[in-house]
């Protein structure tokens, strides 16, 4: 019996994972290989920072999506150099596996241009423990300030600074919004939690760019309507553990804050750097790989590149954002390939179809551009929940999401409130009572 | 205005939250301090251990708990060292809080019998982060099984020793084996999940032994039939990273594992050895205080100690075990007696009301002593889900941990398998295909 064709998949993200469920009935060898043991549904990561959702909620391990696919092996590791003239992938532990057609979909990191050391103090949204360190730091803010011993010190505690007016902060920005002004109302004896501020800082002239301009200013007024102060051309100068400093035109400020959060650009991975150095790949500023219009290396028609590390264009040209839908779209089409490919049939080039673009701000209000038809408030908001249940049902059958949004809708409460992992290694400085 | 009578709690536990439950009607002014922001709900903690539960679902945030009952204070905070004279606990951060009458229920830690450099290869269950480890090192063991280069090495990664046949390690023993047979059977291409090998390891000649003999003896059938081997006898004599070293009666041995859980004894903390020290009280071994039949220490009627921490006896002198009924038990009591020394008015001694002890050891096998009458299997599974529901659901309005037993006993599945945490310091060692 021949060696069957060999799929090996980096990455068990939204591509990785389509692409393998695509070749469900091709008579291929498939290898996916990741270095969690889940799938994240990303689009949901805030929720879980802030305290709406439990990580398990919006994982699903991938041995368990892949059970009963028995042409797929699952293996937890991490890929870190490619041979492409010997057609095989590195892996961290030394471990090397051959492939006959490679699919990378191994996502971005975020980026601080240039400045790490901002991290510290400014954790960001790309992994489970992320959320949960952001979740544990606005939570702990409001124990921090409930026993300030100084005035100033209380009002740095309950200052919030979200960096960046993407979709992910505007999310993140709406959230804090209602913990603050609804959650945690009566919980507090000293505080009052309604007086938090929520400063969402963005460099650009507006918020959620990319998005016409009518809803970008539909979703300032639903953010502004919650209670978030934004501040738009406000470029970021520097972060640490007293706040976070800006230059505003001419005029230069500092916020202080303890609880900042990160919410701006992604960039590429070691991994794919080495990647394009050993196919001297061209790639963009954000190390994005250049693609062929059927997701495929040019003069690697074996390699293709899928989700946020490619860079795909529509048929106009402009390139593809990095989003689920690409990724989802990127992936299904590049097993259809693979299938078409060893049944000696050609495909038509990648044809990406926009459902739509929406982003959620809070309670009953969202922005949504579907078709070109521009959507906001309630509406927008029932679409989006509808959209994103469908998704997390058909990937999970997480009935339990439905159940758990439904809780908050009705009683502003919040069940994943958890401080947990290691301590601050600041400690409290109480407010003596004697 | 008169300063109200100050009611310290050091503990938001069973035994903690209830007693500031009690006082919810009197005049007095209470203070909750907890190093934790949630309370947890210990007795299912093994279910996030093995997978079934997420953290948030048997957790509750202590603030919420309290957020209409307004003369409670909630505070983070550690206690380390307390002034009796002055009646001021001290905390680790220097802060000072003054009490009229203190509430110490702060609970045991995990007891390695002296060999706390088993704990490194042997976690214990006790708190939400050692209960994620379990379950980052379950999980992992299966996939490093799949990976393995040798069969000893695989046999390694498929054989889970539990260390200790109370009810914790029943529960653990029966959650592995359900794992090993049932949810991960369809997952794994090379290795065979049921052939993991789960030995539960006991010092002692019976499992639960707390309980009547004809109780034992059921458990342990129950627990053998579920495909878990039982080792009575055995003491342990170290545990490394190979695995566990044991003698039983002159034969000594190993059982090659790389993954151990600690289900042994419990002891007291650095912090009630200090308040040992500071009174003079008198402790037993394992370093529980000698109470009066009121709940108080000797000498000092304005100071409780309740739960894990305190050795109280029953009406015949019998010790009282460390089981949330007590904790929940002795709590009410001391916030009657509170109010009831407000009012002037005494109250007779605590006495404990045994609702009766049960142990779960899988699905649809429990064992149970309800008022003297010996039941198992089924029936006594059926009364464990039915009291641990309606408690959690008291605590914490969670109807979803209903909704998730159900799931998971019709589909065998476990929603919350993530592998989380600090990826472990040793990498996987690939089996090479080239």
């Amino acid at each position: 019996m021949p060696d069957l064709h060999r799929v090996l998949i980096l990455g068990g993200g939204f591509a990785g994972l389509v692409a393998a469920q695509t070749l469900k009935r091709a008579d291929v060898d498939i290898t996916l290989l990741d270095k969690r043991n889940f799938h994240l549904f990303q689009p949901l990561l805030y929720q879980v920072a802030t305290g709406s959702l439990s990580p398990a909620e919006i994982a699903a391990p991938i041995r368990a999506v892949f059970s009963h696919q028995k042409n797929v092996e699952v293996l937890l590791g991490e890929a870190v150099d490619i041979d492409p003239e010997a057609k095989k992938i590195l892996l961290a532990d030394g471990g090397v596996f051959p492939y006959d057609t490679l699919i990378i979909a191994t996502g971005s990191q975020t980026s601080y241009y240039g400045n790490d050391q901002w991290r510290k103090n400014a954790p960001s949204l790309k992994s489970i423990e992320e959320a949960t360190t952001m979740r544990h730091n606005l939570l702990y803010a409001f124990e921090r300030a409930e026993r300030a011993e100084t005035e100033a010190e209380e009002r740095a505690w309950l200052n919030f600074v979200i960096v960046g007016a993407g979709a992910t902060g505007l999310e993140l920005a709406g959230a804090l919004a209602e913990i603050a002004h609804h959650t945690l109302k009566h919980d507090f004896r000293r505080i009052r939690p309604q007086e938090a501020r929520i400063i969402l800082m963005e460099g650009g002239p507006r918020v959620l760019s990319p998005y016409p301009e009518d809803l970008s200013a539909k979703a300032e007024r639903l953010v502004k309507h919650l209670g978030v102060e934004v501040m738009l051309g406000a470029f970021v100068t520097n972060i640490d553990a007293d706040g976070v400093s800006y230059k505003h035109g001419d005029i230069s400020g500092t916020v202080p804050s303890r609880t900042v959060f990160w919410a701006g650009g992604v960039t590429t991975t070691p991994f794919a750097r080495k990647v394009a150095e050993r196919l001297s790949a061209e790639t963009d500023r954000a190390g994005r790989f250049k693609v062929n219009p059927d997701l495929t290396l040019p003069n690697h028609p074996e390699i293709f590149v899928l989700g946020d590390l490619a860079l795909s264009l529509d048929q106009k040209g402009n390139p593809l954002p990095g989003v689920a839908q690409v990724a989802i779209q990127g992936g299904r089409y590049a097993g259809k390939l693979v299938k078409a490919r060893l049944a000696g049939r050609k495909l038509p080039r990648f044809k990406y179809f926009n459902k739509g673009d929406m982003a959620v701000i809070g309670r009953a209000a969202a922005v949504a551009n579907i078709f070109g038809v521009h959507v906001s408030g309630f509406i927008a908001w029932c679409i989006w929940l509808f959209i994103h249940l469908i998704y997390i049902v058909e990937f999970q059958s997480r009935i339990i999401v439905l159940i758990q949004w439904g809780f908050l809708y009705l009683t502003f409460s919040r069940s994943a409130r958890l401080i947990t992992g290691e301590l601050s290694s600041d400690p409290p400085t109480p407010r003596p009572r004697t």
